[in-house]
């Protein structure tokens, strides 16, 4: 990796725990990733772009804040991108996935609550996440407590707008989204003092789009059997989603899907064919959350679908591009924004379905519903999740962990017990 | 108690187990209530009906069903009972506050959840709460992801409506939150065969607005020092405002004010003057969860003033009587609905202006923020009260428990430095 010191330095980053950090980062990337069998070659981008996860991102970021260009940190998949690409600015997700920062976040936030809020505090309060650093403004929302309170803290440390997510899908829902929508336009053009206009917002859709259809690309070329491509190849390139470059990234996954197609064509895959086919649902995965996935296709079974917000969630729904207005077009983000099946949904039928089309479309042979320790809203609709694959005779397995490896002698017993069970079913 | 076995065995109640529950309570009640000195006369009353808790109300309820009146379940100050009353219906607060059915409850709820929603949840799934069991709907709401993610589950159980409370109190937010109170409206119609109307809505505030009015006054003369009445005392009366009949109960809370005022001009109260006052701020306390209260008044101090559901949350706002429709009275009863400051709200400063106000009336010397844990809302926003209240100089505890006494020895221990600490400082 280049010489990053200095930019790391300008923005504020700890530097000794950051490189500690970096440095226990790319062994783990290295067993978990490299290791892997019959990748495809076009991972090489994406694991480039792991190699320099705090470094090229970082400095194209920077750069484009020196010609006066403002960027923005986002958390959610409600947050609508296409508003920040519009209003000329970048989007960008933010650090988390790792236990980091502990002491410094147990000293604002109580110590039993979510990994995932303990982790991207602990990012800001610790300096240690170059991209929080690179930030004009966070949008945060309100899709669970302890985000939408936790936030209230963050505007401490850094300028936080956030949006409202309302609790159901029904007209007033609606109405008050696409109020929250037209704030945060007007919070945006504020920021980068340009005028989000009808051909902006058309652009940004249209780059938008581009980009879910490629992931959609990918995410169908699991189909096959064998599936050319691993799960945890996947979920790296949803990860890198949330905070690539929009072309490039739309650009180099199109790539990868002409060899995967290629891969299908031959009969070529990451296992031999006949592997128990996963659907993970549940919490969000970031980077390095990659624990689940790696013990699930370490003990003989392929991930073939994510029901994730790093996953299905986050590519399902493309905004319709016709318009006839800037106010159009507007709906039509709010409407798109509102689609997916979160659990901070009530009630939340829609992810049923979504499950049972993906079971059938990705031919899965069972489930794994993963909830983060202290997520209310996942934990609790497991009940849900579980009642409806029982009825329609689906194995599901409940797996509920932490960022730390504590568990993970235990989850792999576990796991190894599910998949054998499968194998054993098909 | 006379004997209502017939009636809970009618209800479904599970009768050992409840026979066990209501022994439990009673010696509890007993050493934690009746040991107290320098009671009121007027207690009298509410000791009654604790003695009889699932017992005379329960019947009055029943007999008012077996003549075709609706009872409605709530388990929150947002739920306006005056829709209810309007309706011609009978609203009842439903049992927490106890450790019970935990067996059931894990069954389908995550153990590291919130003890208030285990404890509904088990009084439903073991047939304890004869109230659960009387009513002809339970109205939730989505104030926490606990409870907005459980009364999915309720719904299994018993007829469940859910009301849409927003995160925000922007104009948006007001016109969502009218809706669901017109959306109240046509439930409760719908289930009571009867119309709300002007003139029925309107009683039904005067009515809540007089039982307000009483509670307001009972907190009033807790400024008086030595305060005329316990915190204990005071939280019993609060807690009970939620099930007992609002005509009696309104009447008895004057009858016991009218004592109490005496007692203030003869300076007779319940503890030495100058003893150390306190401020309780948290999540609600429902019967039998009065372990924090007991412990801080054997430790040398007297709570004057509760920032909480149950308690100032709960009779703060009166709703605004006049109104010249329909429509506008259920305009009052939504404004009213949406103005107390529970941390389900962000941003919620209202809430530290409140406890500011209440530390100033009521001459507070410290102030204890209680959380039961894995209550996300009062969790975080702990951070914001303890920063509030430390940059004004005013002494904070805080408290994280549940409905267990495996802490009580060691709680003791800290509120008793707390108190002792206070009494130095005064």
């Amino acid at each position: 990796m280049p010489d990053y010191e200095s930019l790391w330095s300008e923005l504020g980053i700890d530097l000794k725990p950051h490189a500690e950090l970096l440095e226990a980062l790319l062994p783990l990337y290295q067993e978990v990733y490299l290791s892997q069998k019959n990748r495809p070659r076009g991972m090489e981008y994406f694991d480039f772009v792991v190699g320099e996860i705090h470094g090229l991102r970082v400095q194209e970021l920077n750069d484009f804040r020196r010609q006066g260009g403002k960027v923005v940190g986002t958390f959610c998949i409600y947050v609508p991108e296409e508003l920040v690409l519009a209003a000329g600015g970048v989007y960008v997700g933010l650090c988390a996935g790792v236990e980091v920062g502990t002491a410094q976040v147990e000293a604002v936030l109580p110590r039993n609550i979510c990994p995932l809020i303990k982790s991207f505090m602990g990012f800001k309060l610790a300096r240690l996440c170059p991209y929080f650093e690179s930030c004009d403004l966070l949008v945060g929302e309100t899709t669970c407590d302890g985000k939408k309170k936790t936030f209230e803290i963050l505007a401490d440390y850094a300028p936080v707008h956030v949006m409202e997510v309302p609790q159901k899908k029904e007209a007033p829902d609606q109405e008050l989204w696409l109020a929250e929508i037209n704030k945060l336009v007007a919070r945006l053009e504020e920021l980068t003092g340009k005028k989000v206009t009808y051909e902006s917002l058309r652009e940004a859709i249209r780059q938008l789009n581009a980009k879910r259809r490629a992931l959609r690309r990918l995410a169908e070329l699991r189909r096959a059997d064998p599936p050319p491509i691993s799960g945890l190849d996947a979920l790296l390139i949803f990860q890198i989603a949330f905070y690539d470059d929009v072309e490039r990234f739309t650009e180099k996954v199109n790539a990868l899907c002409d060899e995967l197609e290629e891969r299908v064509r031959q009969g070529v895959g990451v296992v031999p064919p006949g592997t128990p086919r996963l659907l993970v649902t549940g919490t969000p995965m970031a980077i390095p959350n990659w624990k689940l996935p790696h013990l699930a296709e370490t003990s003989g079974a392929v991930i073939v679908a994510e029901e994730l917000c790093t996953g299905y969630r986050y590519f399902q729904n493309l905004t319709e591009e016709e318009g006839g207005s800037l106010e159009e077009l507007l709906v039509n983000v709010a409407r798109r924004h509102l689609a997916p099946h979160c659990a901070c949904f009530t009630p939340n039928g829609g992810r049923l379905e979504d499950i049972e089309r993906l079971i059938q479309e990705y031919r899965v042979d069972g489930v794994i519903s993963y909830v983060l320790s202290f997520c209310d809203p996942y934990a609790v609709e497991h009940y849900q999740v579980e009642k409806f694959l029982k009825a329609k005779g689906v194995p599901v397995l409940k797996v509920e962990t932490d960022y730390s490896m504590q568990d993970a002698g235990q989850l792999k017993t576990r796991i190894e017990a599910f998949v054998e069970m499968l194998r054993q079913k098909t």
